[in-house]
């Protein structure tokens, strides 16, 4: 087998380990130079392969590409933006084409969530639809942790973890002051459709008499009266209650409790205010002195909290899809395996391309209390390894983070043609 | 001199080391047995010793004593309570002495900002006009940075440290999205009447050319046409826009940009929703895609990534404060001065009460660039030093820091009478 390039995209959303992953695959690549070539980045996604903006990850020094390991967000740019099917646009799938083969480019590692597969799958059927061999790789990443198969997603544990903490440490801020000014707390969370990370904020208590009080899930219809009967009940009971509200909260018709109506590039609904929505709600049916805190993107980019646990899956992913990769295997995504709960123990296994792609991994619903408000005992015993251990960044003499910055040197372009997306 | 008791009391809002000070008093109490008998500390601030409700932090271990240092908000409660002037309300200035000679009280350490220690100058009168001798110390705190005669005021620092990595963090997530994603973020920050939370968010980025690229300070007024006109040329120049605004942000006639309308018990009124609004303004005149954060209480109760110097300072005042009281001072407040800036050498002097109470310490206006959007070189050297060094709290298997749950047992009331307030 001949030496070929690699070509390496980030896509969708962005974490605060994708850049572990990154390192995983641009480092475990160099250790193939039999088979592979240099890493070429997507500058922001796959639109970089578009466009033919490749970055040459090879023009980065070693030190450079080991700090992506405690860097977050996307050190290359990543995208929203899906590939159609083959039949609907095959221009871009022409144009993806002339670009790997400008650039002798025979393996892609695209490292994204559940839509992100998609199109990884879609890539991996160009040698058979379009006569053009490539060794087609995912690299599972989301915080909504909804991709099935694995275990958990990389990017998840971190975010996890930071909600776990921030609710602890407001729920102890607001159990101070209760007496006398604020008794409910209300933290927005991601998850549009799945209440993994919302459900993350229920590690912040033993059990449903500490905070979080209430947890507001996607997949429990929102009820006012009983909410606000709740809310009632634990600042009578407790002196204040803390709630972890995911933004994907609705109603039973399927209405969002805060709908902005924006929509996004895939057409989901863009949200946000759920926590001043609810907050409302307590204040004019409760009269509670309230608080809220909407965490957005604070929550997946605090790699200064990162979990230990995820940092290292998110190198081993991208670690494994290289090995996979030149070891002949094709159209694959590796996934984490949970050898054994407790204490915890994860390997390395697969899955097709083909069965990952538009696949989303519901949140168990004996996951959740019967009351629809907390976590059971098996949630806790699913979520509690993810985010052990610290893996603290590196910190400079003023007291910031050393996060790196790439140069991000791009490859000359050798095609002669634009393309416009 | 007899041994006398001594009485501690958290007030007003708290911060991630507020009881770091509680724990340099009662460790320093401790080596002063002579003076000092026990420390009992008010549950929930000085309405604790109101209703005779005192905890006898003798009865805490050791160890639980030492945990507070790396322990976020008040552990024995805190306060919104304000006294009222003697000649006002002359009966609560009585229960507090009928409280204080039940108990052999003699010190009276109160641990708070302006409000704060205007009530802690209150009592301190209580010796020369009502005869009842005690000794009366402050101890500085406060997120807002706003107490006199200090070179900054504990709990300021590390909230200024959260918000500076994660405004930097956010800015990193929104640089590899907004190719073709959010363009606009906006971060709420707490500041009511002054920028200093806001100016901290300026240490994410070397100069206005980096994130955060607007900084709105309660101090200028908002200028709404000049400030969509900034965030478009950031969004053109630089591909996005952050910004860090503070909840006290507002307009050239006082209003506040987000006005909740409610007051707390002092009459301020109770601000959030300044990013909301920013991003409906951004999205109707601008049409960018855009995400917001609001990080309230989080951003005051995150020990997880406290400032070193923070944390240090926090208990020194609490140590001064004691070795003030046994050494014969009275109706002062330890403060910090700084010796040097660069590298940063810090000492430990005082103010008088009397001085301290109600000043409320303005930022400097040459803090703030001419064009009122970012912070200037100066400000940054008087900021930098404050967030400097990691005080990680430790953690348990389960990847969660092991903050401390007092017993917090009360002692025996001795008066027959109860207390309304």
């Amino acid at each position: 087998m001949s030496v070929k390039n690699a070509f390496y995209a980030q896509s969708g959303g962005v974490t605060s380990v994708i850049n572990a992953s990154a390192c995983g695959v641009i480092e475990t690549a160099k250790q193939h130079s039999d088979k592979i070539g240099k890493v070429f980045a997507g500058r922001n996604g796959i639109i970089g392969a578009l466009r033919e903006e490749l970055i040459d990850t090879s023009l980065e020094d070693a030190e450079s590409i080991t700090a992506l390991k405690h860097t977050p967000s996307g050190a290359f740019g990543s995208c929203r933006y899906k590939l159609k099917n083959l039949e609907e646009n095959k221009r871009e799938y022409e144009r993806l084409i002339e670009v790997f083969r400008a650039h002798d480019i025979g393996y892609f590692f695209y490292n994204g969530g559940g839509d992100s597969q998609d199109t990884a799958y879609k890539v991996s059927q160009l040698s058979e639809k379009m006569g053009y061999p490539i060794t087609c790789i995912g690299v599972p990443k989301t915080v909504d942790n909804d991709l099935p198969f694995t275990d958990c997603c990389p990017g998840f544990g971190s975010v996890a973890k930071y909600v776990a903490i921030s609710t602890r440490e407001a729920a102890l801020d607001i159990a101070s002051m209760c007496e006398s000014s604020t008794k409910v707390f209300i933290l927005e969370v991601m998850g549009r459709h799945a209440g993994w990370i919302a459900a993350a904020g229920g590690l912040a208590g033993a059990d449903h008499n500490e905070a979080p009080h209430i947890i507001l899930f996607p997949e429990v219809p929102f009820d006012r009266e009983k909410f606000l009967a709740r809310v009632d009940h634990c600042v009578k009971e407790f002196g204040y209650c803390v709630i972890v509200a995911s933004e994907g909260a609705q109603y039973e018709d399927g209405r969002f409790v805060a709908d902005a109506g924006a929509k996004d590039a895939f057409g989901h609904t863009q949200l946000g205010g759920v926590a001043p929505t609810l907050a409302n709600m307590v204040r004019q049916a409760l009269g509670y002195k309230y608080h809220w805190a909407v965490a957005d993107y604070l929550q997946r980019s605090a790699r200064h909290i990162a979990s230990a646990t995820d940092v290292a899956q998110a190198y081993a992913m991208g670690k494994a899809a290289v090995e996979f990769a030149v070891s002949g295997k094709n159209a694959v995504m590796p996934i984490i395996v949970r050898d054994q709960a407790s204490p915890y123990v994860w390997s390395v296994g697969e899955a097709p391309l083909s069965q990952v792609a538009n696949q989303e991994k519901k949140m168990p619903i004996h996951y959740i209390s019967d009351d629809g408000f907390s976590i059971t005992a098996e949630c806790r015993e699913y979520l509690s390894p993810l985010i052990q251990g610290e893996d603290y960044p590196p910190y400079d003499d003023n007291g910031m983070p050393k996060y790196v910055k790439l140069n991000n040197t791009l490859v000359e372009k050798k095609l002669r043609n634009e393309f416009d997306i």
